[in-house]
């Protein structure tokens, strides 16, 4: 016992340097002039390492284009849906420190507050910002508190949640406090020593509960699962399986310890390190590395810090520490006209839902809802140059506040490049019978806008990404890390043909446990005005009954969803649709109503039963596509409070309102999807897996918008020569 | 009359010329020592110009990487799976000539006959080739021939082919002489002229006309449906409405002319050019382009013309004429044990449907089966470098066989090329909650086989691309031209709510029309050896019935499939499963046992009625995965005579004898589909629309392949200026 406690005495005094660090250099308790201080310093683990930082080269491009800047202290709002700055929040900051009148308290959130829609609509450049406000969600004394405040008078608005349950999303000091909890615990300390493990080669992290009923009810908790360090940096594929520490977060500390699985040896360190040079292993490279190159710098600029402007599109960009970017008033000019027209007034990853499919003590609360519990922004940290994004992406920084709500700088937060990967945006070569020596084809160039949300073990990278004819394409890749779960079988032969693993069998001791990731995305469609409408456009079998050789076709009929529930879609491939927003008040020349399509991909639909608490709460999983009436308080499929939460302000209960949606504004919905079997191929890390929907022009454009785009030759493209090293 | 007689002459004498003209610079009718004439002549529109041709770059890379020669003359193959060489096709054509002995006979396929399987499997490198042989489709006095020729020794083995319907595919030959047929006819000169069309700007192109029943019986037919020319290149949005010729393909006759729709005006041309230039518009250029940089040269080499050998990967590619490309013998060497690896044993597309959806007279046949009526590499024109495929591609030619047997070049049909489009192949960031300071990325570089197959007016680019995680990712991108249909409307409000147009109003007077595009795939996979099972890994909703606080899980149930019908399956989003080729009697270290899994994508599934003849024609829609146990006559899913078949030979009825297929040699089918129902923005040219499906590694590894790969650093990269022309 004497060695047990020394070690917990040391991981403490370890644990308690590490935060008191973090803080020092991250979360500057006092607003101060030291603005340096608010700079990612190069040593902290919450920033991304300045010398890693790109910078873009000399251009020649409009002067608009702005550096991008390290200090943010000078940050003013240009537009606005500009998120607050350094100053703002220091501001606000103030403003919760009397509201709590030095209680105890914590900031969950701390953002802008949206302008209402029809003054964001109606200010133009030039025009004074509307009044600036924060959304703040804090809690203190138990009890969740949600206010605007007036960023320049400092008035509170404090709303009613007390209908709501849940919390709001952890901070990442609640995440980090946390994990030294397990070790004041004595049995948990006995357990771990009694398994042979060292308590200094012991992580506890922290995952969310989820919601199943009385247990989850009146307090706010995680559940800490723990895995041993030793001899690897990859200590998820080294479980402590069976052990579950549940712990209130508010008391910091433990309300239950699950203790089984003693006989479910922990699985060996070999072969699990991913790192460069981990186990010396031989690294593969590339004799002749392939670039994607644009030495004079890029085609777009990023106005005052987060307009984004490249080809014919324009676009508002702005980190989130919940969505992790918001994407609002995505225009394009129209290549006929010269007009300016309006697609999606705003556009982001509203919530997740990663449910794990065993239902075992250890296993079963595993439902994560990503951006309500922890934030998808506030997960992703600074991106790799030349790795996670190509060598001419620039960079974007972003300012989250920390939990006393004090702001931060996150660096390299999103990326921005242009892609061309060798494909054509149109081509066509006439066939010589005609005697028509045509052959005309253009390359495909696009806009992408990236974050990489590291949710503890998996990695999300999203992309958003701008075609030049209009077209939108979302992306979600999954890599990283799966989740395991140890066991005592090393072979598959050892198993009974009736026993459920609920996985497969990756490596020795190790089960990577089936499960489904979705991302639910809000898309306030804006077809040339805000009134729209949805039109589901049906294929279907139609007979000829002798008019003609054939005996069938396929037939389109057309449908405008008249309310909610006629647009909660479920797809089916043997009865298909294509699915149109339209604008019904615009029509083409010919006399088409504009419009846009989504076009589906990553169609998974989730197995549990509708009344699952997991699925209740996740409830925008039941259809991939939905359609609602805008209104300005439903963001977030899952809910604000999305932790714990019983599942009573879905995306589900706010479409069976069954309000209209004929010719109004609307917010479109969609939901990729994605069942993941895993095979041992992601063992220890995953290959990337990637499914992405589109959202289209169909009859936006009165013909293909980028029709003129000019071929690639020879005398334009760059000069290279091989880098030295090669 | 006279003057109309006297522009039909010119117009006859215009097309005899244009024939003798491509007949001398393409297809020497004897066999010369003049074997400089077999090369691709810069004024011939059937091969593409060699001024265009990229050269590789001088390269470090392996002596074995060879240049790829415009002359073919002296190929000799080196595999048993080479083409057919030009010296190899002069031989046959000897023999063709000597056992149709004098009589009229035109040739419509001339290519390898593969030797079995076993004889490929069991050849190593240095090993004597198994004698060569020609397979061959002929055609003489209005019967079918399929022959098997001898290359060194002559001799000829006559099929049976008295049981099955249809013809083989149409010869460039017999297309080019079909355009001028309708020109003899006085009812058709009538009926243009009438329509205060210049018969001199006409041009007629032939349609395959399906088969539908004794209409299509007895005799080869095509449909041609004809276009003014007047003022743009893009004939195709110039429709002359409503008249058919039906015309015999062997007497080169009008058997009928259907005449309706005098009332419809046929479409303006401004506004349909696409080409550079054309009508003066202004043309969008990239200041600053961007460009897929290798200064160094590829990483990849193509040993003895064929042999293609990257990363892990080593497979055999060459051009077909039906499917566009084969690939063969695809293996990846496994990086943990230094061992080559059986993957695929051949792979390409069989065969194409695409339906067009109007039962009306002059439109209800178009029922294409494009790689068995036209040949999908026969269409497979020469590329745009820099612009179909990216400055770092190499190209490939192919040798295909004119109508009397005479082989020619088709120059840069096939690219093959690295690309780095920018993502990452894995990466993971640790939460710096845990005290880790990792951030791991490493890029993702593919390697892309790719051709373009233009029929008539679409344009089908087919790209393989190999990933080096193991992942074939085989794509589909439709572009090109979409065929419209005339109409008298100008607006939409001009049509009746009940009048169906059969598609959407594109511009003036012009109707795209609603379709589908299928393209069946055979993919003989063999999975560490020829003995493989399909597996339907099956994901279902499953109760913990009170043992869990979770209600429902998503559970795995794995069934082999024992017999082929089994093995029919139509995807069901609502049902799903995952489907693994596996090798039974091979398994990994912890006893899974080593398999591929097909990833579907590209879902569309027919909505014709089975028993409609088109749809029996080409029952390969019916689901989207088949299996079936191999067999060497099995490759083309609508028939090995597509032209006109009644349906009597296709996957459909293989599958349906439902041999075993449990631990066989088999092979997977998958059917890629789309439904188009096309917009404005489709008008006048279509932009690039894709999807494809994967072939992913599932345990085949024993961890993560792509592990090792080594990250980008910046001194690696190649040093790049801006153009002199920027």
């Amino acid at each position: 016992m004497e060695g047990k406690n020394i070690r917990l005495c040391f991981f403490l005094i370890f644990s308690v340097v590490l935060v008191t660090l973090f803080t020092v250099f991250n979360f500057p308790t006092e607003i101060s002039d030291k603005s340096d201080m608010l700079m990612c310093a190069t040593n902290s683990a919450w920033c991304s390492s300045s010398k890693n930082r790109i910078l873009r080269p000399p251009t020649t491009t409009p002067a608009a284009a702005p550096l991008l800047r390290n200090n943010h202290t000078e940050d003013v709002p240009h537009h606005p849906l500009d998120p607050l700055t350094i100053t703002e929040m220091n501001k606000v900051q103030k403003v919760i420190k009397s509201k709590f009148d030095g209680s105890v308290y914590s900031v969950h959130s701390l953002v802008l507050e949206d302008p209402d829609k029809s003054v964001v609509r109606a200010w133009t450049k030039g025009d004074a910002l509307p009044t600036r406000k924060a959304s703040v969600m804090a809690r203190s004394a138990g009890t969740n508190y949600l206010l605007t405040v007036d960023v320049e008078s400092g008035d509170v608005v404090e709303h009613d949640t007390s209908g709501i349950s849940g919390f709001p999303l952890v901070t990442l000091e609640d995440m980090q406090n946390v994990m030294s909890v397990p070790f004041t615990n004595a049995h948990f300390n006995r357990t771990i020593v009694e398994r042979g493990v060292d308590l200094n080669e012991v992580a506890c992290l922290p995952f969310s509960p989820g919601w199943f009923g009385k247990n989850e009810d009146g307090r706010r908790l995680v559940k800490l699962e723990c895995f041993t360090t030793k001899d690897t940096a990859n200590f998820y594929m080294r479980p402590i399986e069976g052990i579950i520490i549940v712990t209130d977060l508010d008391a910091m500390e433990v309300v239950e310890i699950v203790d089984k699985g003693k006989h479910i040896p922990i699985p060996k360190a070999a072969g699990s390190d991913y790192r460069l040079n981990a186990e010396n292993s031989a690294t593969i490279k590339l004799a002749s590395p392939i670039s994607m190159e644009q030495p004079n710098g890029p085609n777009f600029v990023i106005e005052n810090d987060h307009l984004v402007k490249w080809a014919n599109w324009e676009f508002h960009l702005r980190p989130d520490p919940r969505s992790g970017v918001m994407i609002s008033e995505a225009k394009m000019r129209d290549p006929d006209t010269g007009v300016l027209r309006d697609i999606m007034y705003q556009g982001f990853a509203s919530e997740l839902f990663v449910p794990y499919m065993d239902p075992e003590e250890a296993w079963y609360f595993k439902t994560y809802m990503d951006a309500g519990e922890y934030g998808f922004g506030l997960q992703a940290l600074a991106l790799d140059p030349l790795n996670d994004c190509p060598r001419n992406a620039e960079y974007m920084d972003a300012v989250f506040a920390a939990s006393d709500g004090t702001p931060y700088v996150r660096e390299n937060m999103v990326c921005i490049f242009e892609r061309y990967s060798g494909d054509a945006a149109w081509r066509h070569t006439e066939s010589p019978i005609t005697g028509k020596l045509i052959r005309e084809a253009r390359p495909k160039v696009t806009l992408v806008a990236r974050y990489v949300a590291s949710l503890a073990n998996y990695d999300y990278v999203m992309d958003w990404e701008f075609h030049a004819d209009g077209l939108i394409h979302i992306k979600v890749s999954l890599t990283g890390i799966v989740i395991v779960k140890g066991t005592s079988y090393v072979n598959m032969n050892q198993v009974n043909a009736d026993e459920e693993l609920y996985g497969t069998l990756l490596s020795d001791n190790i089960i990577g446990v089936v499960h489904d990731h979705y991302v639910n995305f809000y898309l306030d469609m804006d077809i040339d005005g805000s009134d729209n409408s949805f039109v589901n456009v049906h294929l279907q079998r139609e007979y000829t009954k002798g008019k003609s050789p054939r005996m069938s076709y396929m037939k389109v009929n057309k449908t405008v969803a008249k309310t909610e529930k006629e647009a909660q879609i479920k797809l089916k491939l043997s009865d298909p649709s294509e699915f149109h927003v339209v604008n019904p008040n615009k029509h083409t020349k010919v006399g088409n109503p504009v419009g846009y399509k989504v076009v589906p991909a990553g169609t998974a639909a989730s197995l549990l039963d509708p009344a699952d608490p997991p699925q209740k709460r996740s409830a925008f999983t039941n259809n991939q596509i939905w359609v609602t009436q805008y209104n300005k308080s439903e963001k977030w499929s899952g809910g604000l409070f999305a932790y714990q939460s019983h599942g009573e302000d879905t995306l589900q209960v706010w479409s069976d309102r069954d309000r209209s949606i004929e010719n109004k504004d609307i917010v479109l919905w969609y939901t990729l999807g994605f069942h993941h079997v895993p095979c041992q191929e992601d063992y220890p890390i995953m290959p990337t897996v990637s499914a992405g929907f589109d959202l289209k022009p169909v009859n936006f454009f009165e013909r293909n918008p980028v029709l003129r785009i000019a071929p690639y030759v020879e005398s334009d493209l760059p000069v290279c020569k091989a880098a030295a090293a090669a």
